[in-house]
């Protein structure tokens, strides 16, 4: 058979090459996850393909609600192996879509089956793989060893003790696990458990918290005390307006004390405090040398029947509109003006703006390095081998190809890592391409050292070797 | 030569099986067009290429007077002989344009006619398409009949009586010709004719229309009296914004009783206005098993000058910018949080919004049957190849492609329909691209389906099994 | 070597005949750039490659900063060898950059230089071009003779006195060095050095200008001096919001009065004041036969930090996201309407916009011959292999791609002349490839034409042909 062979996406010879000799080898830095720090640390195996696959994915989630799976089927009590020939069925009518190449690369990758999966083998790959699942070589961290995973940063919130993390650290697993540091809750003082979250700060910090200065004191202890545990990263989920030049520390601080009191704030005074707190966060990144990591552009949550029936982030999020690159350079130009911009990676979800976007980003590079204000890899539903490709595309007409950060899997599931093999195929094919078609000299040690730096030296520079 | 060959559009052996022995087969369900019942009932005789191509086409006039055609041989008194060159002129300079490949599949479906048109023979072909619309054999139902077509939906006015379609119900034509139902000019308060189509409702439903439930009332009736005669789907024209989630019912009857008044409204009343019609009406096609489509985006007659010349709708309407995405999401969460959402499918006009769309069309389907809220194919200024690949591309990494309703003409002409073709060509040629790139298996039965399906079954499921 | 051969970008039989056969040999008529009309006139030699192709260079800045280099060796006093080295290695790890190929194709061109620059050669390249920069041969006016430039349009102040411009047309150097007229600074009224602007209006006019009919009569005295230097095409940045179908002469009168004394103004009145004087330019425009220019959606100056360091202009302009189809539509049609739309040629920054920008145009076509308003070439950041094609694409499949004008420079050096052998390259391969895959017919004859005219005869019509 034709598909997902070894030379899978690689459409010629220079493409083989680059993938083979030099992609294949390197191992992964995951730069951004969802994974859960405490389940690496019990290094538990899952009890079969339901659990590993459809537990935690609402990409998966929402492919089977469009081909018309019942609900029961996708995030109700249905029978797991039901919920699974579900899954099947719909991912074999996805042709085009990524799960198809993801599910069919962690099949090969992870437990050796090289066949299509259909309705007329579900239930034998089920056995086999269910099989191996039980076995301690499929535990968590050996899924984690067998992709050759040596760093990744999960998320994780301001006031989190961090234990797991702490306990991972002191076993020596060969593996980094690292928290990662996303305050998002403080950023939207108009939402609920704003002040909820405020009393939590306070009291892990054992400090109380009464103006934005206290806040700021607060979110530095955090900080600090999530670098001890390995951090070198923060997040941040950009929705809606977020920054206002003209906003000073104390119209900030005004809005966050009447935030403490209960008062209702305008759009305009969370925006206010929103941008403010944000140059804050950025000087502390700097200070601490952590990255400053933002996802622009979710609307999250849009279906209420959804949210009500199954939670929250649940599979009914989508891309926004919204107008977002002037204020970004705003926030970077405040805190470029003032030195203190930290590292930063930016993301945003709607593709019509990542050419915008990609120069904003190119607009903050003065003496600081090789790419200090990166524009990341494509994200979430931009994940896919045409939004992979155009991103490369757009990040090298507009920018240093060899600079890019490489690829990160956003991922819920133990399963995911062979996004990184998807990835540098799809990277190994445009580069070869581009040689193929003799618009690069056939330079191919530098290209292959190219390819490595994007696949994981980069990363390790830019993330890792922070300090 | 190598024009408009057997296998145009196909580039390798999958994309030509696929065509060849699923897709061309197919009949079909054009469930969106502009066409008119009446002169399908006539069933006359076009008396020449220049009344059947460019009596009604604004995609022709458009590229005619780029290429600088004068006025009169468009819209004017011109020698019909001489706009018919003109066109030939103009169609050729137009490589890359849907125009030449749309115009000589029309030459060959229709006339067998396989050259390419030029000064040279545009005298021979205009006798010999000429001399074959004159013949009983090309009236205006055997050119649908030629083409396998067999059901359409014009688009209609509720206040239409529909005689013409009453009157082909009876005469079991061989092809199901469907009213839909079109009530924009009352989602338009704000515009001129609004209040004298209040009127007409009032006239033709023997109602008074006094408030907002008198009004909703009359459109209940016209819905029912439109299904009865034959009616699948209902159409409107988002143009500005036109959901507010706060307005209340008793919002918009307020505003609804100022414009009976003839009180002038703000633009804010309008879509207060606006957005809560749009929910009765949801839940009306809802209750009757109607599908809801939505065009959005559309900015009309830009010309004041050829408007004045031309009329309305003469050609210089283009894309707009706007925001409606999360809009769109407040009017279908609105409906279904209230179990009224009904079959919708959605169009927008600006390609950049194309993939924040195809995902907030993904958040609806909970319960409802395979992709109950759909994204609709590729639209007016989008139907070309490339737009059409590209919507079929989009579709496909957000959604599940099986699903797709397939194409629809969206035109004035009785020639319009190899552009189901042109579509299906396009289709096979981007599935069997993936087969044969080894990023989907050689599963050809499997595709074959898949191929019926998007052709003709889905719509016939879709729009035609609605009840 | 497959790199850079003369079949560079044309991956066909078909595109290779059109390029060699018909696009190869014909002139340039470059209808927009930033060269130096003093520097044409004093013919003078460049000292080294740092000072060729550096010295003013922003695109080449801003890939020296990402890839790292400190400032000292882009903007700074850095030794011009050193500069050169870091560009060399900037440029080789630029693979999908735009520089990559135009610097390559400029060591071909002009110097004969056919090797890949890497650190290895580049001594010896650096001093094979400086050898040869410093003979008479490489004189500026002879760098545009070896790329058969016929015409070119610099772009100057109406303020100007374009003494370096009439000697040349006095010198008759067989180079036309034409000036465009940009009034930018009197379109901002709201920005620093307008009031400067107008005093140096009525200085070089000789009036007072008290009023907005005063400066009217001011810019076109200068209109029809710049006209008598050979001016064909005017220009304008447009940022941010410019039309507003509702203001008046008198209210942007007003406005204009209030700013002369100094006054603040509202960004509503500074809207409207724009509107009007962009009314007022293009009806002069289409009285003294010259182009309307429009340049859409850049945001620039983006670090204050760096234009502190640098100056403005340096490197750090982005592309914007801004709503201005709608308002581009109003202008137009104002125009139109009272009879005073001159020839326009518009291009937008933000590629997402590309499609709406097309049709926009596409609506005042009426009797204006050859596509009146016509959507320019890729602008900018979209000058790059993936969005000439993009560029081209659009405009077939949106209008007649036969009235195409053409390539233009943009350029701020006298060696960029090969990007219309670029863009020449990339538009033979686009159509022959439409040939290639029978998309067209073999139509050689007509398509040699065709690509003849986009590469000059168009432009030669539409700028140099207006009178």
């Amino acid at each position: 058979m034709n598909f997902l062979t070894d030379d899978f996406l690689l459409q010629n010879q220079y493409a083989k090459t680059l993938y083979h000799e030099a992609a294949e080898q390197m191992p992964i830095f995951d730069y951004h996850n969802h994974l859960d720090a405490k389940e690496i640390l019990e290094d538990g195996c899952f009890r079969n393909l339901t659990e590993a696959w459809l537990a935690h994915d609402h990409y998966k989630w929402r492919a089977m609600r469009a081909y018309g799976v019942p609900e029961e089927l996708i995030t109700g009590n249905g029978d797991p192996y039901e919920k699974y020939l579900a899954y099947v069925r719909t991912v074999r009518a996805s042709i085009g879509n990524p799960l198809y190449h993801w599910t069919h690369l962690e099949l090969a990758r992870y437990f050796g089956i090289t066949e299509a999966l259909t309705e007329d083998n579900a239930k034998t790959i089920w056995d086999q793989c269910n099989a191996l699942l039980a076995t301690g070589e499929y535990s968590v961290r050996n899924l984690l060893k067998m992709q050759k995973v040596t760093h990744l940063c999960t998320t994780d919130s301001p006031a989190d003790t961090l234990e797991a993390h702490l306990a991972l650290q002191k076993e020596n697993t060969g593996i980094a696990i690292l928290p990662s540091y996303r305050p998002d809750v403080l950023l939207y003082p108009e939402r609920n458990g704003f002040r909820e979250y405020v009393k939590e700060m306070e009291k892990v910090c054992q400090k109380p918290v009464r103006s934005l200065s206290d806040l700021a004191g607060c979110l530095e202890d955090r900080l600090v005390y999530f670098v001890k545990a390995g951090c070198v990263v923060s997040d941040h989920s950009i929705e809606g307006a977020f920054f206002n030049p003209a906003a000073t520390e104390a119209d900030a601080d005004a809005v966050f004390r009447k935030c403490l009191k209960g008062e209702a704030i305008t759009a305009v005074e969370a925006v206010s405090y929103r941008g403010v707190l944000f140059t804050l966060l950025g000087s502390m990144y700097r200070k601490h040398r952590v990255v400053m990591q933002l996802h622009i552009g979710a609307i999250r949550n849009n279906s209420q029947k959804l949210v009500s029936r199954a939670g929250a982030n649940t599979g009914c999020d989508s891309i926004g509109e919204g107008e977002y690159i002037a204020q970004l350079g705003g926030l970077l130009n405040a805190l470029e003006r003032t030195d203190s911009l930290p590292r930063t990676i930016v993301y945003c979800l709607n593709p019509s703006m990542n050419e915008a976007l990609a120069t904003m980003c190119g607009n903050f590079l003065m003496d600081g390095g090789r790419s200090q204000v990166q524009w990341g890899p494509a994200w979430w539903f931009n994940d896919h081998k045409d939004g992979i490709e155009e991103q490369l595309r757009i990040y090298a007409r507009q920018g240093v190809l060899m600079n890019h950060p490489g690829m990160l899997t956003d991922s819920r599931s133990f399963l995911s890592y062979p996004r990184h093999e998807y990835f540098r195929r799809i990277l190994c094919n445009l580069v070869g391409t581009w040689v193929e078609r003799g618009e690069y000299p056939e330079d191919m040690e530098y290209l292959k050292t190219m390819i490595r730096h994007i696949c994981y030296d980069n990363a390790m520079e830019y993330f890792g070797g922070v300090r």
